[in-house]
């Protein structure tokens, strides 16, 4: 077996169902999405990228929604299908409009033309950028 | 002779001087960054460019700040070291605090990590996404 | 005709078929994965790649399984789908357990995570790494 | 002020000199690198980034030379030159020669390259790589 | 709603369907695809974006074939399917044989390859470089 | 020792000369660049690059200004700035103008931007594009 494959609720060790069991209550859903049920072969990979997640994405100096879109804006640059699709849900579910999204990719597109400027022109930094 | 050189504003042409008093009256600047004074040595690059960035940037359903974060947010995913400082330098004059930086680093980091772990474990995209 | 096909030995020129029996010898299989199928449109191309790859994935100063798991590492970091599944199960059949697979994985999210923090901190190289 | 700026030692809080002093430990060095030093400007962040980073790279069913290369493989897929001349420095003190280092080399260079094959001849994933 | 859709003609703004008809007469096609399609969901975007791709497709110094060829290596570089399938069928258009495309595949396998050489034996540019 | 360092003429094998000589009489220069220098740590890396690249950047069915240029176009997206200097002073010998460079730099960036649409966007492949 070389493919790897997710870990159901029913056949969850009591560790990983503690994990799901967060999931769920912190996010208000009745079943976790694929990316934790395959994260789950390992529990501590499990339960690290989890914590992590929370701590990282819970409302602070930028709130769910921003941090939402920035998550979007990096999973498109990096063409991750999987996380465009599950960051897209979860930014439209804490309030993204059409307009927010189509102006979010405006701005990831121009970004990733304007680096490749900077690179290919071999841009110096400017001094007042560099202090 | 090699290396692209940056339009000073003394040896620009007319059409190049109109794009760079935009971007000084646009900016509230002095004196442009070295990004359009490369680009300067294609004045219909630099004008294309510019024109769309002003449309990209401006405040619409999306804030400035927010724009600029994400702007960032994509920049230091490619690795684009000028992007990185001049997208810096931007959001901070729009705005962004140390500590919003430092959560768009922690949110940035997050996603290049868990992308690696949606491609690696082949993760078969969840139907609620796919609506 | 605008998608590249893949050359089945049965209408393989002697050129293409000699290759595609070396590689069959050599990873003791009986049939060659559709990679060199589809590189064979172009015999040159076919035979530098199979003989360089034999070379460089040979058991030397690493074996290999180490290299078929940076390879692995490579393909993720890439988002390359046919990379990761291919050298998915090339790196099982040389011997990768689910728990190396799962350690892998780990170090490649941290490893792009990192890679962000360290471009988007401007981390000035320590010197004892420039030695 | 935009530019990130390290915490040294003597300036840091309680929090951060309690990771620093455990990095120092752990590697058996005297000076934390600059990595930890700038990622320090947010306690929370260094403090998750050091504790996940010393349970990722703890020997386990992979030795701490294999996770060393495998960290270096994707910082120099990601072409990041700080994580490039920090992890030679680490996976060279974990025993890394320079003919490892030449084969490791080798074999990213492959990767990289028919990762793009792979993708550029739209290769259909094989069905015994789907199992 | 989170997936995004394509605008189709029927029910397009006089706005959209006005971009829609420039993009036939130019490419000379019966039917925009769908890079259009879902673009349109921004009109903005949609007009920004064909008319910059317009401008910067045409003849000049370089021939539209060249230029679709540099279009699909970058596609390739990024792993972006949706550009490989239409930048492959565009090139094609503008005369690109199977030799070329072949060869084109090399050269993308190749930069691939070294540009991660460069950056893993960690290059100093060369002085007649940087001139 | 953990830095690559450059194998000079005057302290090569047979085996590193002899593929220096070819490199410059090929290229017609009188010294090699820094990157068969570093390769050369690794003879057989050395021999195998350098035969394929020559292999490659042969005129064929494109000719070497073209495959210089895709060279450049492929260093820029990958943001690697010894092939971007590099591949820029090759392709300037092989005949490209600045006016050729500027549109190529603008074909890049329009490239890596419409990906991201694509990607962003999660556009079906057309029919027509996978015949």
């Amino acid at each position: 077996m070389s493919k790897p494959r997710p870990v159901e609720y029913a056949n969850a060790s009591p560790e990983v169902r503690a994990v799901y069991d967060d999931i769920k209550a912190t996010r208000k859903v009745t079943e976790v999405n694929n990316f934790w049920k395959y994260l789950a072969s390992d529990p501590s990979l499990l339960k690290r990228t989890w914590e992590t997640q929370k701590a990282v994405l819970a409302s602070g100096a930028l709130d769910r929604l921003v941090k939402e879109m920035i998550y979007l804006a990096v999973s498109v640059t990096n063409g991750c299908s999987y996380g465009i699709a599950c960051h897209t849900a979860l930014a439209r579910k804490a309030g993204m409009t059409d307009a927010m999204f189509n102006e979010l990719m405006s701005v990831v597109g121009m970004a990733n033309q304007t680096n490749r400027f900077a690179d290919g022109y071999r841009l110096p930094i400017d001094d007042l950028f560099n202090v």
